[in-house]
């Protein structure tokens, strides 16, 4: 038995179930203070929550980010209450109890559903269901790689999660629970509250999954108790903490338990219980105290809890502190890439713009990455099946294996939604910078989990290649055409589209900076040119091109005609070589003056001052020109511009053939620009 | 034994493997000419294929949409050669020796993967893996709903579907799986191409599931054979016939088989042999013909599948032409709603304007939806489990249930990708208008298929409620924000978002109308009053307001001031009613003339011809008030104009805070008008 399995016996004089009725009553009593929220799932699993912390979570709530304490993730995110109301019983500094008084209501950091940063402790957002239990499985995986990097010693901890049914009926629960049974994530247990209740009734209205049976099938370690039975519950977790495999727990619960009229029934999920049924709770479940009134001796038997975590806290700090390993964990918790990553990404620059590499920016992000990730080890790439396509592998990159987790590369296998949500949960752990590839169009499938890595602010980089019709004859299906406004309309988040292999290792430089923000690399299949150097020597002509990160302002001036401008193509990505064609045909045939701004990131075109926009933009007609849907782009173009792109969905051809028919061509932008300005 | 189990015997001189070999012949020589494609999967599965069709499946490729035909999905698309060859070589019209050879080129019927609509016979659009597998849920539900309604003597047939370990892995098949368990589809058999490869390589490198258990956990009925074995892939398909429950035949297969040196590799997946490796296989499989030639006898054994398809299907015409229930069959498989339909919503319109009801939008659709569903029985709806918050229920429809197919309401359980595929899937069969309702931001789950409703042009009707920070406490995890973008950007696909209630009856009907185009109503959670009557007397005063769709032209002028507009307000769903107060604070206040443009269709709006779209959006400077990201909005308020609406994510609170906390106010709109025009 490991030191974990060693529970504490509760204290004498306080039973568990008189802890776990403390969150039952403020539970029941917040949400209806709120007049909204979810009591019947913290009622339901009250018992079971009470277990795992009173006899096994490690947590300092007075050091709630300290490294090697358990995580805890609240799947089934609508149970938010149960989480606020552990929280304010360990003694975590912001909850107090008049936060549960606040509980939903502007301002307070009990929000209606837990939110990462919100509030402290709270390990990831959730809510949108089945996110927390496919984080977790990135938690857990991070947690196995930092202690094969760094030792047993100084990490070694579990990662519990509750989750309801709606988690485990999302499909990205199957995708997460495939991918934790191969990897055989020993460290995670995940309790299932199996209440047979969801919103619109009885779950048998719409499911008859065996999910036992499920789990097994995909290499889990799998028990059954009723979640009302504390012993029961606890003799599990020690099981699942033995195990050579993710556990899952499924605990028979009421939901609603201890409402007399209403518990076990759907009508406790989503509302308040009413007066009423409070009164009756109260007195079913012999709690005689005020709303929002804990007694001391059981609060008291809480906080032993966290004195507990606390001890366990001080005593991984003396390890730490005196083992070889510190300098190189703290580092890598911290998140902090060496100076080398971006000298390695400057020389870079330096030699491609003076070769002039030509490649497509998927082979681009390739190269660079080659230079990152051997300058670094914090990065941990992988894809979900499309490696040799995505070019997320770079020599020397182990893979991350079943009981082998010293790799840096992983196999997500077909599972975008998935591999989102574990590089959410790699991130949030802490200790590696997660990047993970697949089709820019498959966006689609990983987008619940992609706004969770918006809304948290990680630092998880995804790698989109194929990009647009340039991807050419696997057709509309993989042709992307409204992912671009679909991203760029998400706050919070950087979507990268660069032109050429300088802007690639210019955008994951700017990735690699953005500690509280996802970055997504747009990257072409087909070859590009390298284009900043044959255009740039005028504006620039004193100081190295590869020096200065062009990209960082998020749209820049590639070509400045000699003479006033006449218009001004602003192009993104592969589509940048296309006006960079259709401006010197401009000039050559038509003695038309054109510039060409490259704009490889909006969002960060939009932080700049009004003056550098106004530059950059110019004050002659525009003409955007991208391989995508227009939405979004009158915003640069304004009332007198044109837009060439696309006006549907794409076609299965060889991509030249594709540029010509849908008229993505220097001569269309060339006829474009003829039209608005003769 | 039923009579589609009484399987024909092959043609004595032409041997089941003859047959398929012409399959791995084409598929190979195909991808070679386009130097593009994948022609592992087709060689691999060549032999399950013949034994489906040469067996057992029913199709007339003369009438390739007669009703009762069985249906075939290939669900694993990339082989979409596999498909075009069984479509040469069954002698489809459209598909002539010329289309394989002219595979994944512009304007050809053979594209990169098999897309409705493209090329005659092809059930439903796959590539995007798990699609095919999920949409044929939809289409094995269908089947069971127009047998429960129509007798079996008219309706029964199979839905087949071949699908790859990429289908199984991507967690909407875990939906698609449990639903169609849980419902016992019966005529659904799933081919699973068990070859253990993926583009990474083998499948163990990222998968340990025990599949056939997996699929029994989900109460499936399950079988294993060699998929090279004929024999024994027809017993199976015997077997799975007989069943009760949906049929997972777990094919055993060595992908690119034939192939002598690269046969059970990736290299076969998505590259050409190679012209050795293709001679070589030639040699290997006894196939001694040039490219793109099959001999008579093999091609003669091919078309007397389709003799037989033929002849199932004139004596299902008899049976038609027999029977009582031709008219309403017929009727329901063209789709046609009856004129009833439109009588009550217009009849629903006139009395609510008068009433000046004022109720939530989603409030709204439920009550035209009583009226819909009284007036037609083929409207079908359900929800991803928020039956009672999408309110997507009407009285008297019955649900649908296990072994109980005649009911009208479908509770597709936490499983909203599975819930849009299925749509697709009802669709694409025929006989019901699908509807089914989430929460708008979980579009984010469901977009995969939302795509494919657009890109096939299928008549699939979203109900998506809670559409902004308007349904408060829940916060920003479940408040939209970026997703009227997302959808706004896709094509081909309309997005309707009413003001009150007589919008929402209005975009009711376009949206049923829209035989060729998805729609997604996006509706409130919070109460918005009636609009209509109060403001459009002036302009519209000779005509009773019910009488006419005012949101199928997508923008009109709800309030026109009686002196030259100094404003335009331009706003959408619950933000009109604040657009009107603001244009009342502005005259009375400020005598500032200031219009209201209520959009509700954007897509419409840009259908419209330029001279009403001038009128509508006037020559004034423009404020567009919508609660989400400003992504888009800069079309229609030009270079002057000015947006008031959301800059980031949500948050959680009580709705009327959250207007206020975000700045979407009258008194907001009031201010950045007199910021924008004085």
């Amino acid at each position: 038995m490991n030191s974990q399995a060693t529970a504490l016996k509760p204290v004498a004089a306080v039973s568990e179930r008189d802890m776990a009725n403390a969150i039952r009553a403020l539970a029941m009593d917040s949400v209806q203070k709120a007049n909204s929220g979810h009591p019947g799932m913290p009622m339901g699993m009250a018992d079971v929550a009470t277990v795992l912390f009173s006899r096994f979570i490690n947590i300092d709530p007075s050091a709630p980010n300290w490294p090697d304490r358990d995580r805890f993730v609240l799947s089934a995110g609508h149970g938010s209450m149960l989480q606020y109301a552990l929280h304010f019983l360990l003694g975590y500094d912001d909850i107090p109890i008049e936060e549960l008084q606040r509980f939903r209501q502007l301002g307070s950091r009990t929000a209606g559903h837990p939110e990462y940063g919100h509030a402290l402790g709270i390990e990831t957002t959730t809510g949108p269901l089945g996110q927390g239990i496919s984080t977790a499985v990135g938690m857990a995986l991070a947690e196995r790689m930092l202690a094969a990097r760094h030792g047993a010693d100084l990490v070694d901890h579990f990662t519990y999660v509750i989750a309801g049914d709606g988690c485990l009926q999302e499909g990205i629960s199957h995708e997460a629970i495939d991918l934790a049974g191969h990897l055989k994530l020993s460290r995670l247990i995940v309790f299932w509250d199996d209440n047979a209740i969801s919103i619109d009734g009885p779950t048998s209205l719409s499911t008859s999954m065996d999910q036992p049976a499920r789990f097994k099938a995909a290499g889990w370690h799998v028990q059954s108790v009723d979640g009302h039975h504390m012993e029961g519950v606890a003799a599990a977790i020690e099981a699942a903490q033995q195990s050579d495999r993710p556990s899952l727990i499924a605990c028979r619960t009421m939901i609603g338990k201890g409402a007399p009229n209403l518990g076990g029934s759907e009508k406790t999920h989503g509302a308040p219980l009413g007066d009423a049924e409070i009164a009756a709770t109260r007195e079913n479940i012999g709690w005689a105290y005020a709303p929002f009134e804990v007694p001391d001796d059981i609060l008291f038997a809480w906080r032993e809890i966290a004195e507990r975590g606390q001890a366990a806290r001080h005593a991984w700090e003396q390890r730490l502190a005196a083992s070889p390993q510190r300098q190189a964990l703290e580092s890598a918790v911290a998140g902090n890439l060496p100076d080398t990553v971006f000298e390695a990404l400057g020389a870079f620059r330096k030699e491609h713009v003076e070769k002039a590499t030509k490649v497509a920016t998927r082979k681009a992000s390739e190269m660079a990455l080659g230079a990152i990730n051997a300058a670094t080890d914090l990065t941990v790439g992988g894809s979900a099946d499309l490696t040799h396509s995505n070019l997320t592998i770079t020599k020397g990159m182990d893979r991350i294996a079943p009981d082998d987790y010293a790799g840096r590369y992983i196999h997500y296998g077909i599972r975008e939604h998935g591999m989102a949500a574990a590089m959410n949960g790699i991130a949030l752990h802490g200790g590696f910078v997660p990047y993970g590839g697949t089709f820019l169009c498959f966006a689609d499938y990983a987008r619940g989990a992609m706004r969770l890595s918006a809304l948290m602010g990680q630092r998880v980089i995804y790698v989109m290649t194929h990009d647009s019709i340039g991807l050419g004859e696997d057709g509309p299906t993989h042709q992307p055409v409204e992912h671009l406004a679909m991203l760029r309309a998400t706050p919070n988040l950087n979507v990268f589209r660069p032109a050429d292999i300088i802007e690639t290792a210019e955008c994951w430089e700017l990735a690699l900076k953005s500690k509280n923000r996802p970055s997504v690399l747009v990257l072409s299949r087909q070859n590009l040119p390298m284009l900043r150097q044959a255009h740039s020597e005028e504006a620039h002509s004193d100081e190295p091109h590869s020096d200065e990160n062009r990209s960082s302002q998020g749209a820049y001036i590639l070509r400045e005609p000699a003479e006033h401008r006449a218009v001004t193509l602003i192009a993104t990505g592969s589509e940048v070589e296309i006006a960079v064609a259709a401006a010197e045909r401009l000039e050559t045939e038509h003695r038309i003056a054109a510039a060409v701004v490259s704009m490889p990131c909006w969002e960060l075109f939009e932080e700049q001052d009004a003056d550098y926009r106004k530059a950059v933009l110019g004050s002659a007609p525009r003409i955007a020109i991208e391989a995508a849907a227009r939405l979004g782009w009158d915003r640069w173009i304004g009332d007198t511009g044109a837009f060439v792109g696309m006006a549907g969905f794409g076609a299965s051809a060889p991509a030249p053939d594709l540029y010509r028919h849908f008229d993505i061509t220097p001569e269309a932008v060339a006829a474009a620009t003829l039209k608005l300005i003769i």
